[in-house]
């Protein structure tokens, strides 16, 4: 894009000039490129998916001349089955991006500051800033761990990732118990983007806490990461706040073949179990190769690992990776800037890079 | 939904306690009604729109895992061709009501007020109040006609529907180009959701005017409502704000199957053509057939038109309709609630409006 001068800047609000917008990880669009940058199963989803959208085209000339349903109710009660709850105490989004951007505008436009911490979804900073949202950033402690008494002071309202991102350490229910009972006047929201593969869910807390927001993707362990669905879980007068600025934003986010595919795939919960399971145990043999290889990796719960090498730059090393066809994500910050966060591929994957590593790189 | 406890209420932010969401048409989940509320096109959006679905899941093992572009960059290509622009001249979003919503944030949030007229979209209003966007309301004159001269004063935005909703009336793009002049700091946006039903698009003048932003949709002209595909043409300087605002909310906001199907359709002009004609010429009739009833129309460029019985409430002709399996668009407002809006079906969905008018209601 050719630089805006200042003339045509007088155009834009002057609060979008100063906005430092999200950077989503490299789509890159040339072909044979080992893709463990962005956190996407390596598995397709279930086949399920692939049967309902083909029952929508087959009845296509009615539906899609036609507005979906604005509420996507059939959704909601996939979601609400699957997940053993109530459908009134689910939102759904345009991806968890949408949904969490609604969550920072529904509760966390207050007075006192947002708690979150230092290294976490680098999302956050980007919506409080969208939403005027104040905050107060909390560091890990050094073992990238979330420090629970920090979040037992006045705030606006606590965010946490868990598993967080992109550490990939789980939090417990216990530790996520305490910061909930330690905030009664504040919405607690949990992340649960990662949490399919072996953290514990905060879905099973919502009937007891009143100001508990859970929010999930499809994106990683349904491999539905192209096709834009997310929700949160909470009890309905939080459900309303969300629908309030849903419906202030955009009443139809949701299309006809996001819906149909989407419930699909929360009907198949024997496939979705299968695919999980195949990743975490790719992941734990991983784990293992990397490590005997000298790699420092985290305690990962998530579908990606966070691993450095003690006497090899990071960002150099993704360099090196790169030029052998493999992505992974390096996040040029403090504190972390000399690890590489790398997404759980198929075993055959997992041993393309330990042997680029092994045989090549290292050798 | 249950009411919602002041106590409970103290989770919302303050703001959002405030807002009055849009409210869409209804969508009945019962068969077999005459759905003319919603100005959705009667016929199927083109074939092509299906293969390009079937393309994309006969792949899907290895692209519904995977994130979409975030730029979606082939539909922006397709839009551009079509509408015979550069690529950089297009934005898109998740249905236009999503790209409205970021236009209000890009460009409205100024000290002086955003001008539109009294009875336009209804969204516009939710939109300034989830931005903070200050407004200034012009009224119509007696003929639910624009006045042009009333756009000449101090503003910090303006926006025009063109046609205007729900009166369906079109304003020429001389007069466009007079507001255009008379606010070379402000940004002019018409939104053109109904255009392709014989006004006059704006887009020929994008390339002339730093200040206009062009606002479309497929969801009627491309029959393509159930998808959720909006876009917006501007010069690269404005088309960046959006980008910035977008990209600060959510990085991938058009899924696989939209951006597929979404391409095809543009790039089927026979189709898209032929389909408008048909619309219009069914408008034409019905709009005879009406008047020699003693309806009175207002002169309608869109897909619908604006009409309402000299001896009969609207309200109630509404809900005789609706008895008898037929929903028009009934608005409780002032000024407008002596009419109905009603979408141009088929023939014979019109056929079968006009004889329960003639033969059952008004017999």
């Amino acid at each position: 894009m050719s630089k805006i001068t200042s003339e045509q800047m007088r155009f834009w609000s002057p609060e979008v000039r100063e906005l430092e917008p999200y950077v989503p990880g490299e789509q890159p669009k040339i072909q044979n490129l080992l893709k463990l940058n962005t956190n996407e199963n390596p598995y397709p989803p279930s086949p399920k998916v692939v049967e309902a959208v083909q029952a929508v085209l087959e009845n296509s000339a009615d539906v899609l001349r036609l507005y979906p349903d604005p509420d996507a109710s059939l959704l909601k009660q996939a979601i609400a089955t699957q997940q053993n709850i109530d459908a009134s105490h689910v939102f759904v989004g345009n991806g968890s991006d949408e949904v969490l951007a609604h969550i920072f505008k529904a509760f966390f436009v207050q007075e006192q500051p947002v708690l979150y911490p230092d290294i976490t979804y680098s999302f956050y900073p980007v919506y409080s800033q969208f939403f005027g949202v104040k905050t107060k950033i909390l560091p890990l402690n050094d073992d990238f761990e979330i420090v629970v008494n920090d979040y037992k002071q006045a705030n606006g309202g606590i965010i946490i990732t868990n598993p967080n991102a992109p550490t990939s350490i789980a939090l417990g229910l216990s530790a996520i118990e305490e910061v909930l009972q330690s905030n009664p006047d504040s919405v607690v929201v949990i992340d649960e983007a990662y949490v399919d593969f072996g953290a514990e869910s905060a879905v099973s807390l919502v009937a007891k806490y009143e100001n508990l927001v859970v929010c999930q993707t499809t994106s990683k362990s349904r491999s539905l990461a192209g096709l834009r669905v997310g929700f949160a879980i909470a009890q309905p007068h939080l459900i309303a706040a969300l629908e309030a600025v849903k419906n202030s934003f955009n009443s139809y986010p949701m299309d006809r073949f996001a819906i149909a595919a989407a419930v699909a795939s929360f009907d198949d919960q024997a496939y979705f179990e299968a695919q999980c399971q195949k990743v975490i145990d790719s992941r734990e043999k991983l784990v293992a190769d990397l490590a005997a290889m000298g790699l420092k990796v985290l305690p990962s719960k998530a579908n990606f690992i966070f691993a450095s090498l003690p006497h090899k730059d990071a960002g150099e090393l993704a360099a090196e990776l790169r030029q052998r066809g493999i992505i992974v994500r390096y996040f040029n910050k403090p504190r972390i800037n000399q690890y590489l966060r790398i997404t759980i591929g198929t075993d055959e994957q997992n041993q393309r890079l330990v042997d680029t590593l092994k045989n090549d790189i290292l050798a």
